[in-house]
């Protein structure tokens, strides 16, 4: 039987390390935070003292941390005073990171690992809060053929889509790419709603229309931005739960690093990440990322 | 049997007038261009020597026309020395304008042809030239109920999708609105896919990722603007056939023009306008919308 | 001894109606508003009971008003159940329209006066209300070259500057040129500046220093959009008086209608009018232009 | 009597060197590419082997590079097989760096500098090659008021204008502020100039016009970017000369990292980079920036 250590236990690492729990493996946790223990101890989780102390023995180690500076210090001491998680654990390990971070530190950090001899996956998701609890998550990972088929056994767990982007780094790439999309698709969406009852039409109807018309996007299948068209989304229930601002600010901010790096040419990028700041900073930094429909459609 | 005008038959009226003669019903066609006009009276339609004389005797009259300059003048007879269509017809003739233009003319036509006893609905087209010859086109209509009713089984001699946008006038801004949301998926897809590109990715992975992910968009499923990832589609043929940026440009300064009415505020809408006309004026209005991604995969 | 008539007496009609009168010039002024009338008056103006009685007579016309359907309905009698000044007043009458119209109007209008025997200047003005006040304003002026010379002996008891643009159309055209570019102007100075002061600067040095580099424009000169900046302007005061946010989404809407007419590509006019319309539409209409300086500062 | 030593000669550092060497001090070069060495020591500059010997003994080291990692390597060390300058000179040496790095970089260095005893003041530049000749640059420095005051008496040989901006570091994120804004002014003003001429106003009287009014700005002034308003501007030859749109990418990447530090938010500035990106990968990055004109005029 695999033993699994889960790191990171935030408002996604939680409910993904519990849907583990419930697919009967032996799961070992750590977060700094008790009360996160806690919630995973409750369920049939092992406490484990320290990060290090969790992944000592694992078979497998998945990490849900917030940036690329907590990567890096984990895995390579990188700015810690603790050793590297690749200086400590048994070669082998199969190591797992579901953090959505910069892709330069996701390949640096599996280049290290590779010289050491352990598969690393980058395997940032795509889903939010609600796909994390009932295990429906996308992975998008990064890394090579064999650590790609092993990390999917155990992902299988947490989401329905395990999706191959390349090799190392390459799962946070494509995830920002997604985001950046997305955001843009949001904004769009929103917008482009506003405009036709600006003009007098029903929302509802109008994004019948064109969610079967070429303007089809995700966000008028699952994520409607306008109030009271589709039920149970965000945005029926005053912007709460889903996937919050501040997250979605913090991935264009990625997506806009990125594009810097390769001098790509990003104008819909980089006008949705000065438009989602600009909520952001208005003090919507923890509503649903649809609330930027309020921007269109505010009339005071 | 039912005896229907046709008027306008360009690059999509003549397909689309094709399709109703094929359906079995006697179609008078008019148009100022007589080899358009030798293109439909092949395959049996019958020639009018004026708009008038096509849709004298009528049941139906169906209008493809450029611009709401070109409709006021043929049914109001507006700035032209011919009377009007609404002047000459028998009352309950059934009209639909299926030319895409400002909302503004629509509404009004529809208001003068209802004080005179008409029906007219405004049913603005979606799905390219390749739609209107294979008869799968999507109509966004807007009307009373009634006439929306009769419409319907005339359109879908044409079209695949007839959907009722809401009274007069809502067809053309459900139109524009989809339209608008279009130019912008076009533009943020063609971006997400170079920076996955720039930085490695095959675009073609990409692409399977972002349309199962919260990126998925109408693009991405039917319409890949890079080049070789989708078969059949403009982008793996030179950028020919489809969608011209020259009407993609004239539907972003409809969605414009809107906007302005109603002190819309729309910055993605915008900002796609300001891209496609620079592409345009670039040389590139007569080639398929989704050739916008060169401007961002073009390196010297 | 001119006699002028003076039509419109809103937040800039009145205080330049009044310069005329110290002028010495006998001024007949005409508003629909009762109190605005009165404050004329009271400094030495006659009154009129109507548009037509104070123009009756009058050697030169002067009209400030909203839109161009008021200018149309004035002079052309369009939309009106009365008749045009054109179709009244005596051939000769020098007519100048301050009003921020759009080109189009202000073309057809002076063409049906040449037609008609009256020199037609279109003569919009920059300045705003304290520079109305002072005297100080800029007339931007359409019309032929001896049009202009006349009318630029009237407007100099009014502004500091008469400035000559072209034909007819052309004052209008030259205004909302300016207009856009300053919008543009004040959001890149208030992005810039804050992006200063979040890295720690100070925004009386970054002033100085972008002042007198290539980044120094109008709005550093004279009317910093950062609050203590510099003294005497709206940043310093709240953000009242000046130039009111309603005017300038007025202003970019007529730019965004005239770069749709010609094609043109406006990518900054564009994305200035949504971020006006967005700073409108959060309740800020009636404050400065400048205080778009707040949705870079603003943090929750 | 003052030796320095002068270690970076490409397009702006060799006019710089040069101009101090006009001034009477004694000028020890050095650069990797010969041809750049011999055209300071033709004027009398001294040559060194290396970079550290030309600042050993040097009184003031002045360094003009390309970018961030190219002033750590050589001050501190970093990625290179040399020791740092900071290892090897003696203490008490003005350091003077001239380039446009990024913000972080320059204060990095700079505490490294105050820790060894050294006064480290970033001076980056503005003004382009034509300003370096004439010796009439801006010098935006970064640095305390002791350090600012004796660099100021070494670049006003090269310089008109020594600004101090404040601590370290200061001088970069000024730097940035106002390209990111001189950015924005070059386009907006070429948009604005383009929608004149589209409507038939002649760009000369279109640009006097706005130089006087609110849309006053630097490259109205100085810089016009339609060919043949100003006399010996880059645009009345062929875009020749000037400041690459090469070099303004650089900048506005430098900007729009600096935006993602500090979570600013800057629409005007994103976009401004997103636009240069495109005008650079359609062949134009060593054409002078403000050939983005041709953007908004090219109609085929």
């Amino acid at each position: 039987m695999t033993s699994i250590a889960f790191i990171g236990l935030g408002h996604m690492g939680a409910p993904m390390a519990a849907n583990l729990v419930k697919s009967g493996v032996m799961v070992k946790v750590f977060d700094l935070v008790p009360e996160a223990m806690k919630s995973l101890t409750d369920v049939g989780a092992l406490a484990a003292k320290s990060a290090c102390g969790a992944a000592s023995g694992a078979d497998v180690v998945i990490t849900m941390l917030p940036a690329g500076k907590h990567v890096r210090a984990l895995y390579l001491g990188e700015g810690s005073s603790d050793k590297g998680l690749l200086d400590v654990l048994a070669a082998g390990t199969l190591l797992i990171d579901c953090s959505t971070i910069d892709a330069q530190s996701a390949k640096h950090v599996a280049e290290v690992a590779a010289s050491k001899g352990f598969e690393f996956v980058d395997a940032p998701v795509s889903g939010g809060t609600a796909g994390a609890a009932a295990g429906t998550l996308t992975f998008i990972c990064g890394g090579s053929d064999s650590g790609f088929e092993q990390a999917s056994k155990v992902l299988s767990h947490m989401g329905a889509n395990i999706l191959h982007a390349g090799g190392p780094g390459a799962g946070q790439v494509a995830k920002i790419c997604n985001n950046m999309l997305l955001s843009v698709l949001m904004i769009a969406t929103s917008e482009s709603l506003q405009m036709g009852i600006d003009h007098g039409l029903d929302p509802k109807v109008l994004s019948e229309i064109m969610k079967v018309s070429s303007g089809g996007n995700w966000t008028l299948d699952k994520y409607n931005p306008c109030p009271d068209v589709m039920e149970s989304v965000p945005s029926s229930n005053g912007y709460q739960g889903g996937f919050m601002v501040d997250l979605m600010v913090k991935d264009l901010g990625l997506s806009q690093e990125a594009a810097l790096l390769t001098n790509s040419c990003t104008p819909m990028g980089a006008l949705a990440r000065s438009l989602y700041v600009n909520h952001a900073r208005q003090g919507n930094g923890t509503r649903d990322f649809s609330s930027i429909f309020e921007q269109f459609s505010n009339i005071q």
